[in-house]
């Protein structure tokens, strides 16, 4: 059970307003770090051994914390990731507690931050700081980076990186920043999508022209582009993008039956908003389209008028916003270039077509053939008291594929937040249990790690 | 040559600000109604035969004028249509000289409604006038209708035609309110195209979906649309949508020999800004596809994120306006639910489609094998001193077809405009020596009626 103490740190984290996207809570930000640090400098101070060393690397807009005890050299080191900024608490009003001002109802702490990702956090400090006071030492070397800049895209990441790779070196990277299966059922998430995220911007005439005069005798950007955006994908889903699934991975068996064994039947998908299902390739599994396989959607799109009532113009231009979600070993650079060199064989000659990237990031997948895996998957399910599952993630989290391929070191993605936990929403929150059944999971975890 | 004593009357009416799509104008738009039934009723007046009557139609927003002389009622009568409305003068400060200071510079009579259309309605008034003040009596009944609510959609013509038919009645309806087809050359417009405008609307989930959760799962209502637009069009640019084409009138030899006639260049739509040329029926000439066949075309494009930056959603819904020009003999109503039931055929099950009519005009073509179209042809072949040639229009005049149709009655469309008369934009303008010649030409029209 969570001491009333080890509550009061946790508590104390989520009172911060460290939200980093906005000006006002620079102070909030700085306070955050400081609490942190000092949560670090005081775990094992009256003991013998070593102790947490903290410092701030200095990121773009926030810095970020690295704690680092090395209890021997020779032992080996775990990473983990965290982040101490959260996404803006509006709309208020929608909150049933003050989102700053936690609060425990029916098993559950609500706040903002709390699951994403203060107490996903603090459930790996509170885990190291009771191996610390039951034995006086830790069974690894263990450094804490945690970020402030999560929720504005993760801009400093690669500039850490290269700056500041030695320090952040270590054998495994553990990060729980993501959900589980589902309320009690413990996952290891196994990828991660990288995303390329381009504008595509059309021109055909100078300007808009008169839809009568010039009908049937001016291009039409915007069927142009339409007639470009069926080309993109086939009618079984497939992109057709040349090279567009060169190096892509497939899914080992058990990762597949995992897969598998959480597929949401249609009937779900559809209380979750979903009324129309399609737009992936036809062969695959639900969750192996959304975890496993690249995907290609149409984010925005403007053309023309699009104010009330009737405009009779031929547009001079159209703007689209698209996007591929990747798989490994898909390139983000090359894709963005396949990507524009496809297109531009697709527009007639004389228009004007740029290809602006918005937003980058690698995919991720884990490489479960590794022991530390079946090791892991082993402590979560004697915490939790259910078989452990492999999950993908549709979604991306730019510190985990820049870290994996820099440092070379296996990530274990171990999420404690569930489904229904409301991240970036009103009423965010975090169910106990978890970290309670976390401190247990990870601490076993630590001391396994050979 | 037009007197001092013409360009007072033609000057007068230009310096009323009848802006009808401006409440604050109400009273020059009284104004303007005033002035011309003075004009009206000051004909004639010191001579023996009939006079003009003159009433105001009530009008949704502003009346028309109708001035009716019948020299004797078994003479052939003819209605004469234009319209005393302006555009807003807006941006003022491009223009050379005040929008409502009519002022001649280089043979140009510069002025907001110049062009559009008090000076070719004048044209008309003066060339009666003329005849009134040289012969005591006119060779034809006259009658004149003179809408304020051209600029504003012709909102209330289908309703006077309704109630006023009969007083409008004439056995030819004559309209000036067009181009030439260049400078020089006298031409008649023998086809307006009609048109059907419509917003489609289509929902596929409930709400915008996270593209990384369910990428590859949700349909995209953007990429489904995108495929929906392919197929109302194919490659060579004819329409698809079942029935599309049924009914639609070919041209005359007469009519087909001179658009070719007066075909423009590619270099001459570049510097128009058309910079690629396409879009329209592969197997017609350029002008054929402007004036007389049908064409399709978006004409805005809205879906999902459309801001600054990435967003990665799979957008809920997408709203496309697309409109269809339309000819003889295709039926605005009926082709607006060809389209709706085709494209209800192109979207997936489950999703939620609305396709609303939000503008719809009928077309119109002139039947150029009746005798008065030869005999147009000549007299204003004889006052300009140029061959005349029959032209088309990809554009509307909303009042043409509605009398046309109810009425029965042959509308002969005489423009004496010029493609660089800057029809509503600043520095409107109308050469003074088409006035002259229009006169000419409308007086000997006249004579010629039978």
């Amino acid at each position: 059970m969570i001491s009333q103490e080890e509550l009061k740190l946790v508590f104390g984290l989520v009172r911060i307003k460290s939200i980093s996207t906005q000006e006002e809570y620079l102070g909030e930000m700085v306070r955050a770090r400081d609490y942190l640090k000092k949560i670090f400098e005081d775990l094992g101070t009256c003991l013998p051994a070593g102790r947490f060393e903290v410092e701030y690397l200095k990121g773009e807009k926030h810095d970020l914390v690295l704690a680092t005890r090395i209890e021997d050299p020779k032992l080996p080191t775990v990473l983990i990731y965290g982040h101490y900024d959260v996404q803006p608490p509006e709309p208020i009003d929608e909150w049933q507690s003050p989102p700053f001002e936690p609060e425990i109802r029916e098993g559950m702490i609500y706040g903002r931050g709390t699951t994403d990702n203060k107490c996903q956090l603090m459930t790996h400090v509170l885990a190291v700081k009771r191996m610390i006071e039951k034995d006086g030492r830790l069974p690894v070397n263990i450094k804490f980076l945690i970020e402030g800049e999560e929720e504005v895209g993760s801009v400093s990441i690669e500039k850490i990186v290269a700056e500041h790779g030695d320090k952040m070196r270590g054998d495994y990277l553990i990060v729980s920043d993501l959900d589980m299966a589902d309320d009690g059922r413990p996952a290891i998430t196994v990828g991660l999508k990288g995303i390329v995220y381009v504008e595509v911007y059309l021109k055909t005439a100078k300007h808009d022209l008169h839809s009568g005069v010039y009908g049937g005798v001016a291009e039409n950007p915007a069927i142009v582009m339409a007639g470009v955006l069926t080309k993109l994908k086939d009618e079984e889903g497939k992109v057709l993008i040349p090279g567009f699934y060169d190096g892509v991975v497939g899914l080992s068996d058990e990762e597949k039956a995992d897969y598998q064994k959480m597929e949401p039947t249609e009937e779900a998908l559809r209380e979750e908003g979903v009324t129309v299902l399609g737009g992936g390739e036809k062969n695959f599994g639900i969750n192996e389209r959304r975890w496993a396989r690249p995907t290609l959607d149409v984010n925005g799109w403007l053309s023309g008028y699009i104010g009330e009532g009737a405009k009779t113009i031929i547009p001079a231009e159209t703007r689209v916003k698209l996007s591929m979600r990747l798989v490994p070993n898909q390139e983000p650079e090359k894709i963005a270039k396949l990507t524009e060199d496809y297109i531009r064989t697709l527009v007639p000659e004389g228009s004007i077509l740029e290809v602006k990237v918005l937003a980058k990031c690698w995919p991720y997948k884990a490489d479960t053939s590794l022991p530390i895996f079946g090791v892991a998957k082993e402590v979560m399910e004697r915490a939790f008291g259910k078989k452990t599952v492999y999950i993908g993630c549709g979604g991306s989290i730019g510190f985990v594929p820049v870290v994996a391929k820099k440092l070379g070191v296996p990530v274990l993605l171990l999420g404690l937040g569930l489904p229904g936990d409301n991240m970036h929403a009103p009423n965010e929150r975090f169910k106990l249990e978890n970290m309670d059944k976390g401190i247990e999971a990870f601490g076993e975890l630590y001391g396994k790690i050979k």
